[in-house]
């Protein structure tokens, strides 16, 4: 830290993206991405954009919005696009939370919203999830005027609510903002967006990053009522007006076209993933049960820091947290058929070891 | 606005981007973009990681950034790449200012400055400029714990201060952090990386967007002493890990292997700039003398805004403030000389047609 660095900011700890080592070829089940290539089509559209990089993009982002709007089922003004959804999060931490709307979320999820709060010197309070992991719906019941936010499904355990009990706690709060983080929807969860037009205090936000295989264009996104949407709009343009590069809004908008590509890829997840939890509970594991494109998984014959390390000496990265109450566990995320066959086979081997 | 907007941002008036009709095929020297399209290994590259965006991109972009120290020859704990400029900017402005550091730059300036200042509530003080629309550096001196941003060369002047002007401010201010933004150095001013291991409080700022084509692509960077960017990085960690994507990354490497490529680019416009502002001061203009890739013009026989409208009927887009004390000019891009000569006879006609 500079002796400049300011007194707002000195408790702030960043957040730890997953690692990237380049020392070997892994197997990379650590951060949740696709092991699917974007399609032909968003290839060709995001290297079309490559020769007229001169160009700003359009802050309006008008052709991916529609469309968006279009696959959706709601207005283009209903809209707002970010350079991935951590952007859209944070925005919304911005604007609808602060010292009289201090926010909530679970103890154990996404590690990033303690992270936004402290940057934006946002009170928070985490609540603890029941002992089975799941989050209770009802602990966020008539917490109104606090700005709630819950990744459905949650990560990194996998569990997901109902649409009906996310409607119950949208309902007990309407003067506070609910913000529904479906990072990870499309394996298996019911999205909220379906609620949108009936509660103004909604806000969805969703990626491109993992079911439409564009982690590394960073494209999120956030669905509400149009009142919320212009608020996140006054903030955008109040940070970075060109936020979506030229190449990723043309990705973005081939890969709404394909879309039955990407829910084909996550339809195979699904039966990877299915696999994969038969699998490791055959070798004796505790698996939660999924709705995402990972699996959070522990056993008794080794402990969850030490599994991870055996991996990696094995070529096969996943994501340990040292977080208490979570450090037995393992988040594995679901990648093809042969590597998640490579996966299992290096867990019997590590446990064979053991013997 | 919706009625959950935080009190904290009810006052935030958005920056307003230069606009971007699409009624017709415009002559464009309203953004200040390059007229040079990227150069094809720099297409090529962004493009070949069109294949590859399945995967998050690197949060160290460490290719690039030790690319861009060997360019500027620093090194790389030296450097922190953004989303565009603007995006350093905003983190520096968070890492660096806040109620005992406040903000101070030139009255006529970047419109984003207090916008950013505002969306962080920073408090910020404005100094006019000069008569002449320079910055008198002196203005500067022994404002020490303020935080002093200053584009150089300014916008939407087009003026520069000289390095030993810069230096001064930077002796005279060591408890406070100098923020030198040189969006448009390439085009003719002298570069403050120069002073940057001589003093811990300079943080020089560049972008990607003007000298190098790639406006689209949203690449930014900030380069100072080790300890002030590790603060950028901590900031970065906090907000968006993988702020710049694959594709603009390895754009972003192949333009500074492409370097001569660009500084030639840099030739032509200023080449462009001498031969649009004699044909100006032709006309009758007053144009201030630039160091970047654009003029600032006006002439008594029309005022600033009939101009503008008058060229965007034309099929031409400058770009025209309505601020007090620079209404009666026009922002107008160097282009090529094609653009150039366009621009004059559409001038040239429009100032017969008032006679």
């Amino acid at each position: 830290m500079s002796r400049f660095f300011s007194h707002r900011l000195d408790k702030l700890v960043p957040y730890t993206p997953g690692e990237q080592p380049r020392d070997m070829q892994y197997i990379k089940l650590n951060t949740n991405e696709s092991p699917f290539p974007p399609s032909p089509s968003v290839i060709e559209a995001a290297a079309g954009e490559a020769g007229r990089l001169q160009l700003y993009s359009d802050p309006t982002c008008r052709e991916l919005t529609d469309k968006l709007a279009e696959v959706y089922g709601v207005a283009p003004e209903q809209v707002v696009l970010t350079n991935g959804s951590d952007e859209v999060l944070n925005f919304a931490f911005m604007a609808f939370a602060d010292e009289d709307h201090p926010l909530v979320f679970p103890s154990v999820t996404y590690g990033f919203y303690p992270v936004f709060a402290e940057l934006n010197r946002i009170p928070y309070e985490e609540i603890p999830l029941k002992e089975d992991f799941s989050v209770d719906y009802r602990d966020y019941l008539n917490l109104d005027g606090k700005t709630i936010v819950i990744a459905n499904p949650n990560a990194p355990t996998g569990l997901c609510l109902s649409l009906s009990e996310i409607e119950e706690i949208l309902k007990t709060n309407p003067d506070g903002v609910v913000i529904i983080d479906e990072a990870y929807v499309d394996f298996g969860a019911e999205s909220a967006v379906a609620l949108v037009d009936r509660y103004e205090n909604l806000l969805v936000t969703q990626t491109f990053s993992k079911s439409r295989s564009l982690a590394g264009a960073r494209l999120g996104f956030g669905i509400g009522q149009k009142a919320l949407i212009a608020d996140l709009h006054t903030v955008r343009y109040s940070t970075n007006p060109y936020n979506v590069n030229r190449m990723t809004a043309a990705a973005g908008y081939a890969a709404l076209c394909d879309n039955e590509y990407y829910m084909a890829n996550c339809r195979t997840i699904m039966e990877n993933r299915a696999y994969t939890t038969e699998a490791l509970e055959a070798l004796g594991f505790e698996v939660l049960p999924s709705t995402t494109n990972f699996v959070f998984a522990k056993t008794d014959k080794i402990n969850g820091e030490a599994l991870y390390l055996e991996l990696k000496r094995r070529g096969i990265l996943v994501r340990h947290f040292t977080k208490a109450g979570i450090s037995e566990y393992n988040r594995i995320t679901i990648g093809t058929k042969q590597q998640m066959e490579a996966f299992i086979a290096s867990v019997q081997s590590i446990l064979e070891e053991l013997l």
